[in-house]
């Protein structure tokens, strides 16, 4: 009988081609699935909440997977598995769930958190960590545009294609949380929900507004007018950490 | 008319086989003389205010410059050079001095800090930035076996041979200071100098008492024994950081 393990996963995304597993790419999901096959001698898939791309670091994303052998135990599992992985991908937690328990799918909602470095030097330690914006930032403005992105909205006009167009386009942010601590300014996204690059083209847009070079009104507008056209601003990857995802 | 520039210069120590040049290596030295010629097109030398081994960080090195051109202002160098050297090194402040000012000779001292992460996983963002120590830490004991290194003593025992040994080993620390936040356990030394490796080897010692393989009257015994034999415990280089330099 197969049981299925859930994990909690962090890894630092300048080490990896992205979460999703690629023919010859070095990903989160193959580095894991390569794990899992020569600790147990099975080929499986681990199934993840979410893809992030490459450069997009992760501090608790959630995966499970299926194992038909029954030979370790979770915390067996933990420790073999960090025993076997490269430091940059860490399995936090491990426990044995029911298979009504799907990552994606039973997902209720997500927190991101997307880091800029206000300063006309970015910090070596920082980099690949943090959007480096040399510029001043007004802080009012970027508090401005947040609230408008809080509840039920269509975020079509924040969202990528990726291959095929999302066909619901509706999503909820529950809360936006702006801190700043010295030069860093950290923006946490509690959604429902996030379309690919949502968060990114999000504080692309407020950094934009910031920096005085769009008006927190064009936010409202493509939050109302979601087919209209305009230009877009992705906030780079390296700024972006899934902190958790909520059950 | 040669001018001297001061620099206070940031680098992440992974990125580098340690500050001091070396032939076909890829120092920090190097780094910045290569920088410096490319601008000004003169071969300089860049004095540091102490070297640091491979994989240790700096958030404050200091160091020096003497330039025959005067083509550029302090801040025209500093911009100069952050647009040439890798993101792993910045330049974070540059001001023209007097030559009566040294990098290595005028320093009083120097503060530096060492990062223990204390947990059974060390996440991957952490990675090259602290020591991991997965079992569990005696806080009390590290706290008693620190303050015996406050003051000053013949630190003859918790200092490496590097080539030829130090004629005088007597040095005086000003404080430490522990915190700890969560699993992060940071160790802040202040002195007036610091022999080769000292704070690692200090550091050593202190995590050695905190998981009871070591009493700490084994330090109280090599402060004032110092040519004793015993063992020697040299923390790893990726926990260390140069905060700053005082003068």
């Amino acid at each position: 009988m197969a049981r299925r393990l859930k994990l909690i996963v962090a890894y630092d995304g300048s080490q990896f081609e992205g979460w999703q597993s690629q023919a010859h790419r070095n990903t989160v999901q193959d580095c894991l699935e390569r794990a899992f096959h020569k600790i147990g001698g099975e080929r499986v898939r681990v199934h993840g909440a979410g893809r992030t791309d490459a450069g997009v670091h992760a501090l608790g994303q959630c995966a499970h997977v299926d194992l038909a052998g029954n030979r370790l135990s979770a915390d067996g599992w933990l420790k073999a598995l960090n025993a076997l992985l490269p430091p940059a991908v860490r399995v936090l937690r491990c426990s044995f769930v029911s298979e009504s328990f799907h990552a994606r799918l039973s997902a209720k909602g997500k927190v991101y958190r997307y880091r800029v470095w206000s300063a006309p030097v970015l910090p070596p330690l920082e980099y690949g960590r943090a959007w480096h914006v040399a510029s001043p930032l007004n802080i009012a403005t970027l508090q401005a545009g947040v609230q408008l992105f809080v509840g039920t909205h269509d975020f079509a006009a924040f969202a990528a294609n990726r291959g095929q167009p999302d066909t619901n386009t509706r999503r909820t942010i529950n809360s936006v949380r702006v801190q700043r601590r010295e030069a860093c300014l950290t923006i946490e996204f509690d959604g429902d929900g996030f379309l690919y690059r949502m968060v990114r083209l999000m504080v692309g847009a407020l950094v934009h507004c910031a920096l005085g070079r769009m008006s927190p009104d064009e936010i409202h507008k493509r939050l109302t007018s979601p087919q209209a056209n305009g230009p877009r601003h992705v906030a780079p990857a390296e700024g972006l950490f899934l902190l958790r995802v909520r059950y």
